[in-house]
């Protein structure tokens, strides 16, 4: 129930409108019987500062931003973790007492999504597709996950070389960029695959960040951080030729749960039955 | 089911731990299938027109006004209804496209409640008890009741007579202030009592704005503006007299289905079973 006392948490982007965020949250909240509320606030790049302040005065006790503010909002916090100072992006700010923290729980949220198929990483080579803030994370994560050889392959070459230049500086990581004449070669040599582009996300459901399925086995395990749809081409032709796949949206969950356990204070987690539950929920309100 | 796309309402005022408006508006929502959520805002005096500014800049679409910022809200609005400009306070604010406009529901949340008991006003003598802005309101609902003459007590007598010299030149109304020593007579020459001050409100149970009951008779209709107690000691003694008593709950809610009408444009309205259950819920809240 929704009360006076209830602390207020939101979303911050733009667009918002179709955010799952709001129905996430307030799923967690009422189980895990917490006294908040969750909505969402669109608001355009050139209110951002002013909006923060708007929290601080209404006494917002958390939000999560998205896109387009991840990185911009860096610059109007009191103090930012290390992991936002090392991705140079945050998506889950704290309110206490007119200070605003930033905190970045993509990274834990990939991390938990995963499961047992943690196990998958340790020594596997992975080919990340992307070089944006998203395989920035991952990248984050691998780093914990003491995986083999890492290709990097990004459309635009020269970013990746610069997020690889990046990452072998700050994590242990053995990675290499790769041209996309060598995608099938790094496909066939790689047993983990990310995609961390939006190539593929709805309306576009025909599209792919890669073209030629042919090296997938069913050694592969795939991984999308797209969640809509459930089944992006690139997943669909790698389960067609036996690998294994997962979608992004039990990283949605868990880079939510994550903001909640920072903003209560508390390890919270949820059972398999809410997980499924939630799954199911967020599966509707995405329309299936 | 609180979505990213549903339009935000709060009450603000300080405090307002305590309010029940969160419960009663989220209530009314969710029955009246609205994509919108209803949260709270502590707002000191000090910061009222910077948290206007805010609501504009994070796009809320209506705001309920408590204690202590009826009256000086109205300052900081865009445009007031006639009856703002009468009361001088409002309750309700609608903001579209960054303009505010002030509204007042109060005297039509105590018309609607009076239900058929709207019959006992007409020519009959009312005693109304208490000179402040809730008096206000429901001497601008008694102008629309066609009541016989009304008497105005107040502990300050002067503060009752500022308040009759406004209402006279406004309303077509037959106001006589009293001081105390008349009391017992206005009582004996009244039909219809009205408290509309605090006196006896939680968590002063045992205090009431009169001493003396002797007056009070199976003729009386007493109408208390407090609901929480739900039978404040006025409330109690006139029923013990054999009097028929009601309390300010249904007003609450009657006030605020009028604010959920202004602000959807839509004309609302609760079943007796819709209402039945949101007393209930509310009674519930006030723990008992």
């Amino acid at each position: 129930m929704i009360r006076a006392s209830s602390a207020l948490y939101a979303v911050i982007g733009d667009p918002v409108g179709h955010s799952l965020s709001p129905v996430l949250h307030n799923y967690m909240i009422n189980e895990f019987g917490l006294n908040a509320v969750y909505v969402a606030f669109r608001v355009p790049k050139s209110s951002l500062r002013r909006c923060l302040d708007s929290f601080k005065i209404l006494g917002l006790s958390g939000i999560n931003v998205t896109v387009p503010h991840k990185e911009t909002v860096c610059q109007y916090v009191d103090d930012s973790s290390d992991e936002v100072k090392t991705l140079g992006a945050a998506n889950t700010l704290k309110i206490q007492n007119d200070h605003i923290s930033a905190h970045v729980t993509d990274p834990y949220g990939f991390l938990e999504s995963l499961g047992t198929d943690k196990e998958r990483f340790i020594d596997a080579p992975v080919l990340i597709l992307g070089a944006g803030g998203a395989a920035r994370s991952v990248l984050f994560a691998l780093s914990k996950l003491n995986p083999g050889k890492v290709f990097l392959y990004n459309r635009t070459l020269e970013k990746a070389q610069i997020l690889a230049q990046e990452a072998k500086k700050i994590y242990d990581l053995d990675i290499q960029t790769i041209e996309q004449t060598a995608l099938s070669s790094a496909i066939s040599q790689s047993s983990v695959i990310v995609n961390t582009t939006s190539v593929g996300m709805s309306p576009d459901y025909n599209k792919s960040p890669l073209q030629d399925f042919s090296a997938f086995s069913q050694q592969h395990y795939v991984y999308d951080l797209i969640y809509n749809p459930g089944k992006t081409r690139l997943l669909f032709k790698a389960e067609h030729r036996g690998s294994k796949i997962k979608n992004g949206l039990d990283m949605l969950i868990f880079q939510g749960l994550q903001s909640l356990r920072i903003w209560m204070d508390e390890n919270l987690s949820l059972s398999e039955k809410q997980l499924k539950e939630l799954r199911g929920l967020l599966r509707s309100e995405l329309g299936g």
